[in-house]
């Protein structure tokens, strides 16, 4: 953990001070993306330090032959990485004859600022080089949400203690590589490059999955802002790079600019053919428009992502800057505009565990893009997996199921599991569950009822049909049981009857009957056409039911508690709180088979039940199993300490829901795990808004109607969030003593604060 | 399986027709060893079919780096794996400018023996090169027990139809490499060749852990056995590889000869500057004795080893040549001279499984070696265990255990661990009881107890720590548990309270705290060295003895058995029986999480205690057990059978008894698993022997007395096996109404036949 590493800031991430060894973290932290496109913020000049280098194209992907030490059955083939897609940043920059490097130069003034507010990146430092000569550098790089195949650079140099000749070589290069690559095998092939004056495009293709993507720039050089219409005095290609050498004599203090517009123009929207055609249509509109209107716009389409999605707080800097860097990054990742796409655990800011997809979307980042977007967002996202299910049904089919039995991967990218830990692949099917739960919880959120008898139903079936087929019958319990499972706590592997999974799939069953039939009445033709797909019958369903009625929950009369799986009481049952602080985190300081005999829990798991499920308990059996359960958990998973800090706050526990509030949502700005250089933890950024939103807000919804119970933290004067309701926006300001709404819209809505109706009518303030 | 490939005989193996898709089955099967060295059969000429080229020296190995797709904290670094070493057989071979290659020439009359009475491998075969020449080849091979670094080759060809010009190349190659290298790396670095007249050294020294080995040759050529005193026309050389040329004129019907001396000096006998002129030692010794004589001795040696170790089975040629090959490669991977080595899984027929020692040397092997070989070859593999105490500490200490706790590694050459699954590595502890089983063993059966204070206290000492610290208490059941094994039954992972582990570790610290009794009492100066060594007092041993008196044993009231496991009968506890045979081998057929979940068992788990513990159970107890348990057991590992052939046989089911019987005798024979291209599966071997002896034979040794109980199955006439009990050889002959004891000894003794006494006098007939 390092608190002093960013200043604090309402609306910036900024870093001041040149520290070789933050070089990979604040490429990290300071990456930026357009939910198409996105690039750690390494350097566009070259550098010989440590540094990850990675730029990604949101939905492109290689299946990585697997690999493992010990071949078990059923393990997928190939694991789908996220890729390291072709450099457009690239800019080498030489000054009378010098390379400019900032490892071997020497930095002073070095700034890096992440303006959230208006989506860019802005570095600037003074160079001494070993000629004796000094520039001072500005770089500003923004990713279009307006035309998200482009990318703007702005590379500024100005020498200041003599002229100096300035050579700019900007370049593509697609000859990139995998940092996690199994076997370090390639995974791009280039196909052709081709260049015009100031512009070139290079055109390659990912082996085995055959995207093809042309990668292009075009340069333009200013002196004092004034365009140049220069042209390289030398252009060098080889098959997979193009580099343009410009080169011009500055006068000492005035300013030398090279301009360069670049992206990509990917297969996956784009005919092959059309592909250098369609980059040479962004340029031309890039161009068009001109650098100026390039930024305004840009700052124009972020202040409407905040309007609808900022969330303030007052009294409580470092707070503020966390939270929106959660939501800021969460925005940069994920539009909803495709549903192709999902949101991967790292974005686009590195490549660490691969496939794009998680159960962290159903469970984490559905609800904020729900209420902080369009309901179709939402929708695509449900959609995504709709699109998958027959992939669902293969995968379930690889493992022994039949009938139409749909497991949802672990990881993935296009449907197909790409994990290979078995404890986790196979046995961590509790994913299956989130997946129908985000269909439910869209309904509920959105009442928009039309995408369960258009698309989830069948899914729900899916689900449903495994989970029948997946539990067995125990003769000696007389009940169902539902053996050799990974929890949501990953501290433990195969297990026998989770509470979580087992409790999960008796309600998808209970909840994909009662969607049937209301189907069978409401929608007949949907429902005629599903049935006649599916090959469902009556006696089917009531084969679900009997192992829905019948399935077992280990509980222990002696706590009171339902256990988070047999066994769980022969467990040495010594508290987080007990153990010497030179053992945490345990996952860095124990072996594995140590870690999985303790009690110790990496996130929450029963508790994740009652997070679901949070009405179908009583405030007392919460507090019960919030008090069985946190003192045994670690928070080893980015996506523990939200969940905890909501039910802090249900249960009234605020300096506890502060704490993991601060944990939640500034733990990559402060690394708190020491992992920052690999990526940021973008899934359990949904964690973080949801603590505010329904954890100090209290919202829920329930039948049709927004619930609220506020409480603020005591280090807070105020905070306030937006919720898209129904296509209404509630705004929602908490402060110590006072609660206040106001809502956009046309139609007066009735909210529940503390339990009492409140009208809200439209324009007007209401305060509580 | 193939129940044709290898012709019945009841001395020798053979093959009979050249089948390109059994080249590699067959080289494994007509391996050879010394105990120091060994090979597969591979051919010695040129080959471009399909083979698995093998050389493997005891006690040389290579730590390659670990592979695994997902690190888990405790894995060890590298993974020790059994090294192919330098190849000295080969020789090339050209007739008429032709090269000798039997996957491109005609073939006829190919036929392989392997003779274990005498020990040694031939092969012969008529070839019709392409050039039209037709030549018959015999090709003699064995490696000298006498002299163990020493191998022979007699290369013989006779032209058959014109005269012809006849090129052999002997050479000598480092330049070999792992089939199973986790990183297609290198294991060796040639150092030197040295080459005069007719012999050659190529010294190579494997990286990391510097085995420096001189593989030599010497060669010469004879005509219808005449020496022809011929030098090569040509040497070629190479930094890893010497190559002679030797060329002869050979009249149509003569028989040219290449004698081949070969083999290695290794640096762990000898230092690295003797290791040449070690190995011309060799060679002058060999020469001096000549082809002939080095054959006879040979063969008196191998009669030696039948005479102690020779099982005799009259009127099933099958069973006959099973057994046979079972107790001749043992012999040929382990003749117990070096404390430094173990017997591996593969012997010197393979890489697969890495490391040499496994607990199936404990287990399985030393009840086979302490009856049929001096009782110094039994306490070399404890002693073995002994050498590597501080390292099984160390390797305790990594996971998390202190103050002198022990944990042998699943698998190692060297002490330290080389496995790499989790659930194996950390979880599969009851080797460490195997390993102090062993030791009880070895005192029951050889009444030799000075082991104990000098070396086994000590190992006995650590292991009861290792328990003591790795059992939990529960306050739940207020009893000791130990959570998260796996058992003897590979196919559960992560369980709690296996009933073998948790019984196994109870006797291990009952075991302990008995002979430290002892030992305290009957040989008080190694008392004190031990206990001033290890820092043991009476109160830790409070501690130790409160975790075994209260000791968790799952137990079912309803079936009167022990449960495998916690949650045992949860399962689906559908018989093997019931499984559709297309659902077998289950190990092939399912994925890993469904054979997990499943009552499977892979081998004896329960039933493994109930061997070892015999009399601490009725013969009511182990009916019980066996017929609860064996109808889950699919007996896919080679160390299963035997087990349960024994038990059959003790509870009178000899049909089911001889079943079991075949599949363990024959498994390689007629590769019932379809795997012998990969090797032998050498340790299993060992229970085939105690099959017959403890199994049919049933041989027991209470209170310092033999005890039998023979039965004969159906199938048989009569068999005879041999026990060297203290000192004296009891043979015993079983026929259908009697059995026969004979003495070879000097003093008489009592064995108890049926529950009755009868004296056996030294060199008289006893029949009962």
């Amino acid at each position: 953990m390092n608190q002093d590493y960013i200043k604090p800031d309402n609306w910036s991430i900024i870093e001041e001070g040149f520290d070789l060894d933050r070089v990979k973290s604040s490429e990290s932290l300071f990456s930026i993306g357009n939910g198409a496109m996105g690039q750690r913020a390494n350097f566009e000049e070259f550098y010989s330090g440590k540094t990850f280098q990675g730029s990604y194209i949101a939905g492109i992907y290689y299946p990585d032959k697997t690999k493992v030490g010990w071949w078990k059955n059923g393990y997928p083939e190939y694991f789908a990485k996220v890729l390291n897609a072709p450099n457009w940043i690239g800019v080498l920059v030489e000054i009378n004859g010098e390379t400019l490097d900032l490892a071997s130069c020497k930095v002073s003034d070095f700034k890096r600022e992440l303006n959230m507010k208006e989506g860019w990146y802005h570095r600037s430092f003074t160079a001494l080089l070993h000629n004796g000569i000094e520039v001072e550098v500005n770089v500003r790089r923004f990713l279009s949400l307006d035309m998200d195949e482009l990318g703007v650079i702005k590379y500024e140099i100005t020498p200041k203690n003599q002229d100096a000749t300035v050579v700019f070589k900007p370049y593509l290069d697609a000859g990139v590589h995998n940092e996690d690559a199994n076997w370090e095998e390639k995974f791009w092939e280039p196909l052709q490059t081709q260049h015009d004056i100031n512009e070139a495009f290079v055109v390659a293709r990912t082996f085995k999955t055959h995207f093809e993507v042309a990668t292009f720039m075009h340069n333009s050089i200013y002196l004092n802002n004034e365009n140049q219409n220069a042209e390289p005095v030398f252009t060098d290609t080889t098959s997979d790079k193009v580099i343009f050498t410009y080169e011009q004599l500055v006068p000492k203090g005035q300013t030398i600019a090279l301009q360069k517009l670049g992206g990509y123009t990917v297969s996956m929207n784009h005919a092959s053919a059309d592909l250098i055609p369609a980059a040479q249509k962004v340029i031309q509109k890039g161009l068009a428009l001109g650098y100026d209107s390039l930024l305004q716009n840009q700052i124009d389409a972020w202040a409407k992502i905040w309007e609808m999605s900022d969330i303030t707080i007052e009294g409580d800097v470092k707070a503020q800057q966390g939270i929106r860097f959660n939501i800021f990054q969460l925005n940069q990742t994920y539009l909803g505009k495709d549903s192709r796409l999902n949101i991967g655990p790292k974005g686009f800011t590195g490549e660490k565990y691969g496939g794009s997809t998680y159960w962290d979307t159903e469970a984490y980042c559905i609800p904020f893009y729900m209420a902080t977007k369009d309901q179709q967002v939402a929708r695509n996202l449900l959609a995504y997996r709709y699109n998958q299910l027959d992939k669902a049904i293969e995968n379930a089919a690889k493992l022994g199921f039949k009938n139409g039995a749909a497991l949802y991967p672990m990881v993935t990218m296009n449907g197909e599991e790409c994990h290979n830990e078995w404890e986790i692949t196979f046995e961590e099917i509790h994913r299956n569950g989130a997946i129908a739960f985000a269909i439910f919880n869209y309904y509920r959120f959105t009442g928009d009822y039309s995408y369960i008898p258009e698309k989830g139903l069948e899914v729900l079936i899916g689900i449903a049909r495994f989970w029948h087929q997946r539990a067995t019958f125990s003769t000696y319990r007389n009940q169902y049981v539902i053996l050799g499972v990974t929890g949501p706590n990953e501290y433990e592997n195969n297990v026998n009857n989770n509470f979580y999974t087992n409790y999960i799939a008796k309600w998808c069953i209970d909840y994909a009957i009662e969607q049937i039939q209301k189907v069978k009445q409401e929608y007949a033709s949907d429902y005629a056409r599903i049935m006649s797909k599916v090959n469902l019958d009556d006696a089917e369903m009531l084969h679900w039911k009997k192992v829905a009625d019948h399935m077992y929950f280990p509980y222990s009369e002696e706590h009171g508690v339902y256990l988070q799986q047999d066994g769980f009481l022969d467990k040495e049952l010594v508290k987080v709180h007990d153990l010497d602080k030179s053992q945490r985190p345990i996952n860095q300081k124990w072996s594995w088979d140590r870690i999985l005999r303790s009690p110790y829990i990496k996130q929450a798991d029963t508790l994740q039940g009652f997070y679901f499920f949070e009405d179908h308990f009583t405030k007392e059996q919460l507090e019960k199993h919030f008090d069985f359960y946190e003192p045994f958990t670690v928070h080893e998973s980015s996506l523990s300490p939200c969940v905890h800090s909501i039910q802090a706050a249900v249960l009234g526990r605020m300096e506890q829901a502060y704490t993991f509030y601060l944990r939640t949502s500034r733990l990559d700005l402060d690394d708190y795990n020491k992992e920052v250089e690999e990526g940021l933890h973008i899934t359990s950024m949904a964690g973080t808004w949801m603590s505010i939103v329904e954890g100090f807000g209290g919202m829920r919804v329930k039948n049709n109607t927004l619930h609220f119970e506020p409480r603020i933290p005591n280090e807070w004067n105020g905070y306030s969030f937006k919720i898209n309701f129904r296509n209404q926006i509630l705004k929602v300001s908490v402060h110590q003593h006072e609660t206040k709404f106001t809502l956009e819209g046309n139609s007066p809505i009735t909210v529940f604060v503390n339990g009492k109706a409140v009208l809200v009518e439209p324009n007007s303030l209401v305060t509580v």
